[in-house]
């Protein structure tokens, strides 16, 4: 089968399985696993910030990141949607009892007006503004990517405003390799940013949450609290340090491979509309052979992800240029039939 | 001092005062004060409903409710610019643990085809959708009326979706009057209603929360969790009952008060931009004259509230005619200058 | 019927409610009704704290210390049978997401050593602990006082640990009374205080909460957020001026009646075990003959709690001399049986 | 140097490690991971329920149990010095809103009649007691064994009364080793056990919830709110499968070394007390000699745990019989002085 429904479905290859295998380890909740240390070390530096944390998922890197800054009743800002207002269970609600103020934008971007009238003044009926979330690339929008201009203009804002600016940045790798700069620019002017490890740069499970000491230092007694302080999870670690160091130059292939599906898709009368950047494509077709579309792929050995008459595919490092090809084969014979 | 910046200034005339004074009362707590169950019983009646309880404040009514219908990580959907969503303290997050869905309306309703695209399926990603909350009448969009064909579109949607149907009816007996018709008719699709009778009927404190007999025993519960479970205050619940009487009928004056500003304003060319319906009137100046026109209005012992550039009016039964006078003349004569 | 369910059941007297109809009230969501704030600044003074807040029960004023002290995951200490803890409907963890460790007490008080040994050190494993909360006079152990020489001592173990010492005062004027000394010498080195007036004073509803300026500061925002702001309750804060001047004077004579009746329970060998300070009265008899006395005292119109074997009485302004005559001849000739 | 401090922190083996590397893994947020499937099973049958789910840490799996059987608000009852209330950093006040009624026990078990006692009967100011939660073995209790007798007799209690008896199992397979009797037997009468592959069994990361279906479906739910469901983690399935398989046979011996070190303790007049049980070895010396101890043994390359003049012991499967051996020789050889 090609896997096309995500890019968490990539699987570790023999070298990645054998520095998991061989890792040095030690109980992490006392700081002792020497793989562990390494990685968040490794993580901070690239990111250019002072610390980062390694935890079982975007999702949880997500919520330490709300619990660590703001207090219960105050509210943050978000793209409509942002991965942490549609897909995270509502759990910064839930469990960190904030409030999300979600203002619709375009290719993942908030208007910055709009993002500027959404800051609360003080006012007793108000819940106080503590955070601006951005997501880079902004998976709904079909992997855009947001620009360094666009994310130094709203770091400055909540700089003026007393703000702290996160990026979930699950697939920021993928929006650093688009843009062709150095992390450590890209997000010069955010506070924090959640990275996954386990997307496109291939580790089987975690992701990091990089920031300022103090921050982390919260959101490690958080992230205890949650549940999510492992012991020797330096085996995963190791598959971590293998990923950051042979996944980013994968995805430039994965662009590629996401572009030309895109376009072929692009090109077909059955296809309602496409949204394709960086390694994610979003597309519609009409609800009558949305049922038809899924059983030829899967007869083609191809699986996509499907939701009504959305569907998306992404690429990644397990998606080989065949496949490509085999994929592209699919979509230019399928006939929607009537 | 003429107060337009809310209908919650109304004050309790001399005879409101001598039915308080006089209330027979008991503990509450012990569902003892017989004011309090004739007013509760009253509510229910008139609204429809198998129950009604009497709560401090409009917030804590529909906070209950939330409370009362969803599970911690539930979502609801409400208009962008609702009072739950906008000045309550972001408390249905905090409190209920419960995410809002804010999705921008036209007068204060949401397009019904985006309501249903806002309800969630089935997803290990999703929070549950389980209440939509309406406002009525809608305090941001100036005061408008939802009308009963809305609301039991709506009312249909929840039903067929399982959803609970909330309405925030703070102002409902505006509704009502300007709509001219039952109020049972008028909520009779909704699953529970919140009524104010300290805004337009002119009770010092106090709110209702209405609905069926379990609902209403679960927000008896959560009323004693939050702290609002009060003792003898069968005395408020006189006043209560004196403004169910007496209040709705002074509504319609309040309307034509309103009317006759919004019109005045309207012809101003200093105003940018009016919307005035029911005894809510919002408009907007250019900044630079924001500061002078509330010290021309004060020095003409009229109080309006503002926010930066947005002003909002409000009549009530203690504004008169000659008041409204007065107030159209301050209009008419101030002098923007330049 | 004498009503000995609860000094919850006092109904207020002509001049009470003479003064609450002629109250000068205003918007107090606005901080403009006179009245309570009034109210406010006498409570302040006579507790010798900054400011003072008028809530609407006891239970929201212990909510808001909590919540105004403690972010989520912190943890108070109080003593196991204290009000917080029992009676509020778990809304210490339910509402603020903070930890009650309770801790068994004698007579209400929570040995020294015991309270050190409960304070937690730093560790990753451990929520911080923020409060010691007292509850005087303490409920649960038959109305019993707290010195002030305990208070003192526990006020300065949490200076010295850099906790917050609350004190659930519902009956803090029993207290005051009982050991005869001024109030602000009381609770002087306590943070604060919260105070019903609803009780033995007989106030119709309401609870203050005493302290510091940003205490009150916080706890009123959150007072907002809880639906606990309401408008024109001057109303209800002029019975509480009226309490507050005319209700400590009574209270001697309720311990007396009191003291009586415990006495007299003390005597009869059908009564298991008696603990009786101040104005509450807390006593067992055998299950088997608890149905009995029940059942006897209300055909002599007397109406007392009864939680299985266990029962309270409480004496309060509307039980006069005659009534606890009454009383006491009732016990005397209540024959039990076999 | 011999680790002591804890069984958290024993080292995967070769062969181990090997088939963690050799995993079939997939996406297991889609349930499309074999290892854990595998696991899962295997786990659900062992303990004689009906499903399992694999967690990442114990904290997350009790937190997951109370999630998912209790609402916010709700009481649960466990052992004063149970790990759910003293080291989980009160999470289920904190994230579940849930109350502990925390009830101090001997060697681990709460008294029936005390449990009895404190589960609530309806009243307006109670919460609901839904949950009584036992720890077994009892960590704090020095590694104490709970019987099946007393499991059986508290399963009973809680099924009379409409409660979920939940067992904190983090060592559990020290209890049935040590009891000598079948796994499903042991908690039959248990509703859910969380039960820990990293302690004594020696896997590096995670722990597995264990029920009913419908329980088991909940807690499914709320992992992916707290970000505890990952991606390809049947690499660290392979580890607890092997752990499943190959730990508890260890045990036995873990106790006997356990049992020589208590021995030795208790004949030194330098240790004031002793309680040991399992792998568990807790005792108290002076507090003028404490820090002696510590360095002492650091300097015989000996780890153990301290927390002020109270110290911890604990074998494990890195414990050899030769470190044993030492560790009781610079027991013997320990000075005290003066």
């Amino acid at each position: 089968m090609i896997e096309l429904r995500s890019d968490t479905f990539t699987v570790a290859n023999h070298k990645m399985r054998e520095v998991m295998a061989q890792a040095k380890v030690g109980d992490d909740v006392y700081g002792e696993d020497p793989t562990v240390n390494e990685l968040q070390a490794q993580v901070a530096k690239l990111f250019g910030k002072e610390r980062s944390l390694f935890v079982p998922t975007g999702t949880m890197g997500n919520l330490l990141a709300v619990l660590s800054v703001c207090d219960r009743g105050d509210e943050i800002i978000t793209e409509y949607n942002m991965h942490m207002f549609k897909y995270e269970v509502a759990n910064i609600s839930a469990i960190a009892s904030v409030q999300i103020n979600p203002i619709s934008g375009v290719d993942g971007k908030i208007p910055l007006d709009y993002l500027k009238s959404a800051i609360r003044e003080e006012n007793i009926h108000f819940p106080q503004t503590k955070m601006i979330a951005l997501e880079n690339t902004h998976n709904m929008a079909g992997g855009k990517v947001l620009e360094k201009s666009y994310i130094d203009a709203v770091g400055k804002l909540a700089k003026d405003k007393g703000l702290h600016l996160h990026i979930d940045g699950a697939r920021i790798f993928n929006a650093q390799v688009s843009l062709g700069i150095e992390m450590d620019s890209l997000v010069e002017n955010a506070d924090s940013i959640m990275v996954c490890l386990s997307k496109g740069l291939g580790a089987p499970v975690g992701s990091m949450l990089v920031g300022k000491n103090d921050f982390i230092e919260k959101a490690l007694k958080y992230r205890k609290m949650l549940g999510g302080g492992m012991r020797q999870w330096g085996h995963c670690a190791a598959a971590g340090l293998y990923a950051l160091e042979n996944g980013p130059k994968n995805l430039k292939k994965d662009h590629e491979h996401c572009e030309m599906i895109g376009k072929a898709l692009a090109e077909k009368d059955w296809v309602e509309s496409v949204d394709s950047s960086t390694n994610i494509c979003r597309f519609t077709v009409s609800e009558t052979i949305s049922d038809k579309l899924v059983e030829y792929m899967e007869k083609n050995l191809i699986k996509i992800q499907r939701t009504g008459s959305f569907f998306r595919i992404v690429t990644h490092l397990n998606v080989s240029k065949k496949d490509v090809e085999k994929v592209l084969d699919a979509i230019n014979q399928f006939k929607p039939g009537n």
